[in-house]
């Protein structure tokens, strides 16, 4: 399965490589844009092609509760159902199952919880997680996990991280659409090296085309993510991608890059321009704030997006203060084109093998 | 001043024309998309350019109290502050003062009111309002006038008109950039034709080189607008472009231009795509109904805009039922396509003297 993947080449383990998935070609390493429900909030999909983007995420937790797979389905696919014919991948819902519903009862068979949008009862099983992933279609489809919390026991995490080896092998089984879709695993272990070492060999000796490393960036410090994260990456097979899930700031892609991260995915730059932080190359700035009343710089005077090319930081501010959509859309659009920018200039410093000096310009630029 | 306007053809009182302006030409009759507070609501002015809008209106009102013409002044005008290169067109606030804010005591000098963002006390005179709309800078300016509400007494109709001519003599004397922006006059008079008589020789004698139609669409049966509208449009010299403040419905949009109406605006299109109200050739719908729930046809099948080129109504109506952006993006950008092609098909009517088989066409295909 292993054609999928392309390495092409490493610079002092930042990797450079190509992802031939059924809706296209991805680059890595890459950042995807999370489109929870079946669209990126406040981006169409033809903006999306503007700025670049190669695969974007759906959630499987929203997706079920709304529209339902069913319906998704019967549409054709996630892809024909939200107009977006570039690949797509699709987690299990597994994380949202703990992080954003009442009631969650874990079971050797699955997880009891509530909707958070009308408090209905639902089970979620490895089984149902594919066969509603199997019906979104996605291009990449992960295994069900259960992401533990920090801090959390080591006894606990053992059992937890053995459950979870249990349920992505019946997640393997449940898949029908080997040919279309690949199915990932996930390594989970907590904060615990040798937990991680634990569940990476039980996920690797189940047999994925590719590994995600989960449960990090759930609330520890910095250099304690990185210090598992680098540890865990190592335990990976070079010939497979490696995928950090909801990671991060701009500076966690460049570290999730040096450990030998080829994909990332977070709601930072949607959920960010929605609240008003953009992204600049010097670090992070605050639309809304009161001194850029009067500023008639773009956001980012680097940047070529189009809120850079056509509008000022004091008009996009007053779009803000007076509730306009277009304040939310232009933010949105200029902190995804950068994450795509930033991805991409660190995929060219790989290839010319100047990651490590692309990495010291950035970060003497960044103030964050 | 009549060389703006070329009236290019009549066809049973349906006017087709052209208004050549500073920014551009704009061809009659046209429909004005309202972005009240500098943005037309959701979209974007590229994508105000993709549907071809030749004119659009920004208010006086707002745009003074947030963020304050003179910040808009600084950034050298309207049309650069907001990134919109085409024909500009401002209401002079009048409006809005006695709609929207608290407190609005008439006087000879002008009208005190509240703002409705703070609670600010302000005084807006005929003087105050073209000097803002002068900072603005929009193509089109209009008179300082006061909208009579319906149903009001003769009487206090006739005193304001009296006074509305006096504001609108005050607003010619005032205005400073006669080679950039084209003041136009306003016609009140509610719902009385000897008042309405009387208004448009009142301040067509002051001179303009345009005239708009105030007062309607206020609350009066639809049978009584028209037959005011009818009387009063006669009124007007052919060679003055003719604007219907305000209004309306795709048949008052018909309507109108049969009584030689050549300019509307209305927050109809952008304000009910928003609501979940979309218009179709067949009528209105509302893409929030159950019905369209697994419903696979775009929400017009004879429309070519992107929303109906590239999404169902099915994913439009998940898109409201999961509060996401676009859907308020894709609704109101195919109503707004929707105006102004009805009006480019009413236009190209009117140039082949066939206005009556189109309203007669289009009348039967439109189930409101």
């Amino acid at each position: 399965m292993s054609k999928h993947f392309t390495l092409e080449n490493e610079d002092k383990g930042a990797r450079a490589g190509v992802l031939e998935l059924p809706h296209g070609k991805v680059h890595t390493p890459i950042f995807m844009p999370v489109g929870t429900q079946g669209t990126v909030k406040t981006m169409s999909p033809h903006e999306l092609k503007d700025i670049n983007a190669e695969i974007i995420l759906g959630n499987t937790y929203h997706l079920y509760l709304r529209p339902g797979h069913k319906l998704i389905e019967k549409f054709g696919g996630l892809h024909k159902f939200a107009s977006w014919d570039r690949p797509i991948l699709t987690d299990s819902g597994g994380f949202q199952v703990f992080s954003h519903s009442g009631l969650n009862d874990i079971t050797e068979d699955g997880v009891h919880f509530q909707s958070h949008i009308d408090g209905s009862k639902h089970f979620l099983t490895p089984e149902l997680s594919i066969e509603i992933q199997n019906s979104l279609g996605a291009d990449i489809i992960m295994a069900f996990d259960e992401c533990t919390r920090y801090p959390a026991e080591k006894g606990y995490v053992l059992e937890s991280l053995k459950r979870t080896a249990r349920w992505e092998k019946r997640s393997k089984e449940a898949h029908r659409n080997f040919d279309k879709q690949l199915l990932f695993g996930i390594i989970q272990g907590g904060m615990y090296k040798d937990l991680r070492e634990k569940s990476a060999e039980q996920i690797m000796d189940i047999g994925f085309p590719g590994y995600a490393i989960g449960g990090l960036s759930v609330g520890e410090p910095k250099d304690i993510m990185f210090e598992i994260l680098s540890h865990t990456a190592k335990l990976l097979p070079k010939d497979k991608p490696r995928y950090l899930m909801g990671v991060g700031t701009p500076f966690d892609l460049i570290n999730g890059v040096e450990s030998g991260i080829d994909m990332f995915d977070c709601v930072m730059p949607t959920r960010n321009g929605r609240n008003g932080t953009v992204f600049t190359w010097n670090g992070r700035i605050n639309i809304k704030n009161a001194t850029y009343h009067d500023d008639s710089k773009p956001i980012d005077e680097k940047c070529d997006c189009y809120a850079c090319r056509n509008f000022s930081r004091a008009y996009i501010r007053h779009l803000y203060k007076a509730n306009e959509i277009l304040a939310l859309r232009l933010n949105t659009y200029h902190n995804l084109y950068f994450y795509l920018e930033l991805m991409r200039k660190i995929r060219k410093s790989i290839l010319n093998n100047e990651f490590e000096e692309f990495k010291k310009e950035f970060v003497e630029n960044y103030d964050n």
